[in-house]
C-alpha cells in the first residue's frame, strides 16, 4: 500500500501466504519531497535497513513514484505487484467502502477534494501517476471514513439547517482503517470484550476515539473534518464555533489563516508553545508543557464520557497507535480519571506495556492493541484484487 | 430587575419584606422595540394582569424606558426604586462576581462588547440612559458568566495557542444565574444531592448543563460563546470546526452570513425546517421534526456522559427552564439513554411533573427544579444595594 503524505510517500508491500495470510515483506519510502534533498529508505521485515538512495536536487513526484514502483517491482522479481491500496481521508457521502479504482471512481473522488482539501489532492495525483505509467496497474482506495457508516443517523447530525446537512455536512468520523484493524485485533483476543461495549481511543500525532457496540461503531469523536474531538499535535480539537466568527470578527483572521491556526499552529504544540510531540513534553520543565499535556488527557477523559453515553455505557477500553501505544504516563492518568467508569488499571502490566492492563476484577477491561493501518488496506487490497483482474483484458 | 433582550424590556420587581426575603410584586414589560407597535404589559404577583399601554408609533428606547421606570416608581409609591439589576451574558475575564455600576465599570463592560455583540450593546444602552435620568439610581449588573468561576483551568481551555488564550478565548460557561438559583434550591431540598456530583440541565430556548461538586461548577457545555454545546431552538450546538472553513471557503459564507446562520437559522429551526419550539414539533407528524427532537435528546445525553466524566460520576440530575420543567417527554427521552449512569425515572411523577421525578432505588436522584434567574438577579442587587447606598453622596 502507498500512504501519500504531505512531504512523503510511505510504502508497505505484503504477500499473500500459502495459508492465504499477508505476510509484510518490506516497507519505507522517500521522504522529503518538494525539497532539493528527497531520500528513499527501505526495511525487511525485521525492520533492517536494506536499501537507500539519495537524490541531489528536487525532483518530481512522477520520477520519485517511477523510483519506488520499479524499485518495488525489482525486489518483488520474479513475482509482480498485484494491487496497489491507498489511503483516503475522506469518502464523504459517496464512498463507504474500499473500492477500485476507475475513471469514474476517480471522477467521483475529484469532487471529494472539497471535504479535505489538504490530504485528497496529493494522493490522486500519485493515483493519476501511477496509473499513466501502469495502465493495467490494479489500485485500490480505501476510506478512513467508512468504518463509522454504522453510525446512527442523530450520530451523524449537526444541528444545521437540513439544506447544509443535504450537501454532506454530516459527521464522518476518521481513523476507520485503524479501528477496523483494532477491533478485528480484539475479536481474536476477546470475544467478550470485542461483542461489548468498547471505546478504542487512537492517540497518535492525530488522535480520535471511536465507540462501537458488537464491534460496529456508533460514534466517534472526529466529525466532518479531522479537526474535531481530541486536542492533537498541532490540531486544536473541540472548538466552540463563537471562537470562529471572534477570529473572522474581531482578530481579522481569513479562512486560509484560520486553516493554518487550526490544523498547524494549535494542540499539544499551540498550548505548550513548544513541541508537538508528548515525548518531548513529558520532558520538558515548563509549566505550559504540563497545562498541555493535562488538557491532552481531559479531553480524552471527557470524550470518553460522551461516547460511553453513545453506547450506553462500557465493557472495555482499547488504547492504540504512538501515544496509545507507547505512553504508559498518558494511559495512567486517563485511567485514573475515568475510574469511576469502572476502569481500574494494573499498575505493572500498564508499565509493562502488556496486552492487557486492567486489573481481573476491573468491570471495565483495559488493552493496548498496537494498530496497522498498512495491513488494513493490504487486506482490502487482496480482496478487492480479485474483483480488478477480472476487469482486465 | 431589567432584563434587555433584542426587541423587548422585561422587569420584575421584588420587594424585601420584614424578614429579609424578597417578594415579587409585578412583572411584565414592554415588548416590540423597534416595531411601530410597541406595547406594555404588566401583572402582578398572582400573573393577572393588571395594565397595559399601546403606543401607535416606534417609539425611542429612552421614551420607553422612562415610561417603563415611572410606571414603577408610581406603583411602588410611596416607596422607591433601591436598586436596578441587569443581566448581562459575557464578564469575560475581567468579571466573576455581580457588581455595582460605576463609570469604570461601565467603561469595562464597554471592552467586552465583542465577547457577545448580539446582547451586551442593548444592556449598556438601557444603562446608559437610566443612569442618564436618574443619576442617583443604583444600578447592578450580573453576569451569566460568574458561577462558572470555580471550573478548573483545564476545563476552560481550549487547545488553542497561549497568545490567543490570553486574549480570553477561553471557555466560560452561562447561564450561570439558572444555575445558581437552581442549586441554592437543590441544598434547601436535599443537601445530601447538592453536595454531591450533580449537572443541571438548563433546557430553554437557550440549553446548556452545568456540571458541580458540592455546589461548585466544574464545567459546563457552554464554551466562548453561547452557541456551544447542546442544540437549541435556532442556535446549532457543537460544531466541528471544519463545518465552518468548509462554509467560508466552499460556500463563499462570510462572518455575518455564518453568524446568522448559526445563531438564528440552525438548531431544532434548521433541522426540523418547521420550527425552534419543542411543543409544536411535538404536535407536528413531519419526520423532520422527530429527528430534530431526537437530536435535540441525543445531545443532551451525550453531553450528560461528557460532563460525568468532568465530575468523576453522578448522583444527581436536575431539569429546569421551559422545556425541562414542563416536557415530560424529553425528560422522559433523556432519563431512559441514561439508565446506564444509574437514572432510574419514576414515571408517574415524571408525567405529573413532582420535584423529585427519580425511583426511591435510582442510584442517581433525578429532580425538576423551577429556575428563576430574575429572584438571583435581585438577590445580587438587594446585596449589593447597601453598598451603592454607602457610595450615595
Amino acid at each position: 500500500m502507498i500512504n501519500a503524505g504531505s512531504s512523503s510517500l510511505k510504502y508497505s508491500l505484503f504477500a499473500e501466504t500459502h495459508d492465504k495470510r499477508l505476510e509484510r515483506r518490506t516497507d519505507g519510502g522517500i521522504e522529503g519531497i518538494g525539497s532539493d534533498k528527497p531520500f528513499f529508505i527501505a526495511f525487511d521485515d525485521d525492520k533492517y535497513q536494506i536499501d537507500e538512495y539519495h537524490w541531489d536536487k528536487a525532483t518530481s513526484l512522477d520520477e520519485l513514484l517511477a523510483f519506488l514502483i520499479e524499485w518495488i517491482e525489482k525486489f518483488l522479481a520474479p513475482d509482480h505487484l498485484s494491487a496497489v491500496g491507498h489511503r483516503m481521508l475522506h469518502g464523504g457521502t459517496l464512498y463507504d467502502e474500499p473500492i477500485l479504482v476507475t475513471p469514474e471512481v476517480l471522477e467521483n473522488l475529484r469532487k471529494l477534494i472539497p471535504l479535505a482539501p489538504l490530504h485528497q489532492p496529493r494522493i490522486l495525483t500519485v493515483i493519476d501517476t501511477l496509473a499513466a505509467r501502469y495502465p493495467g496497474l490494479c489500485q485500490i482506495v480505501c476510506f478512513d471514513t467508512s468504518f463509522h457508516k454504522t453510525n446512527p443517523y442523530i450520530a451523524k447530525l449537526y444541528g444545521l439547517p437540513q439544506s447544509l446537512t443535504d450537501k454532506g455536512l454530516l459527521r464522518f468520523g476518521f481513523h476507520g482503517l485503524s479501528f477496523e484493524y483494532v477491533s478485528m485485533e480484539l475479536k481474536h483476543i476477546d470475544m467478550h470484550a470485542a461483542m461489548g461495549r468498547t471505546i478504542i481511543a487512537h492517540l497518535g500525532s492525530g488522535a480520535s476515539m471511536c465507540a462501537m457496540i458488537g464491534g460496529k461503531s456508533v460514534a466517534s469523536t472526529m466529525g466532518f473534518s479531522a479537526l474535531d474531538g481530541l486536542v492533537m499535535g498541532t490540531r486544536c480539537g473541540q472548538l466552540d464555533p463563537g471562537v470562529i466568527l471572534y477570529l473572522l470578527q474581531h482578530e481579522g483572521m481569513n479562512a486560509k489563516e484560520l486553516e493554518t491556526l487550526l490544523y498547524q499552529e494549535s494542540g499539544l504544540l499551540g498550548v505548550s508553545g513548544i513541541s508537538n510531540d508528548v515525548r518531548d513534553l513529558m520532558k520538558s520543565d515548563a509549566p505550559s508543557a504540563k497545562t498541555a499535556l493535562e488538557l491532552f488527557v481531559y479531553r480524552v477523559v471527557r470524550e470518553t464520557g460522551s461516547l460511553a453515553a453513545a453506547c450506553g455505557g462500557l465493557d472495555s477500553f482499547v488504547f492504540t497507535a504512538g501515544i496509545g501505544e507507547r505512553s504508559p504516563e498518558i494511559r495512567a492518568a486517563v485511567c485514573e480519571q475515568l475510574d469511576w467508569l469502572g476502569l481500574e488499571l494494573d499498575e505493572r502490566a500498564n508499565q509493562l506495556g502488556e496486552l492487557k492492563i486492567s486489573k481481573d476484577t476491573s468491570p471495565v477491561s483495559i488493552w493496548i492493541l498496537p494498530t496497522y493501518e498498512e495491513l488494513m488496506i493490504a487486506r482490502h487490497g487482496a480482496r478487492l484484487s480479485a474483483e480488478c483482474e477480472a476487469h482486465q483484458p
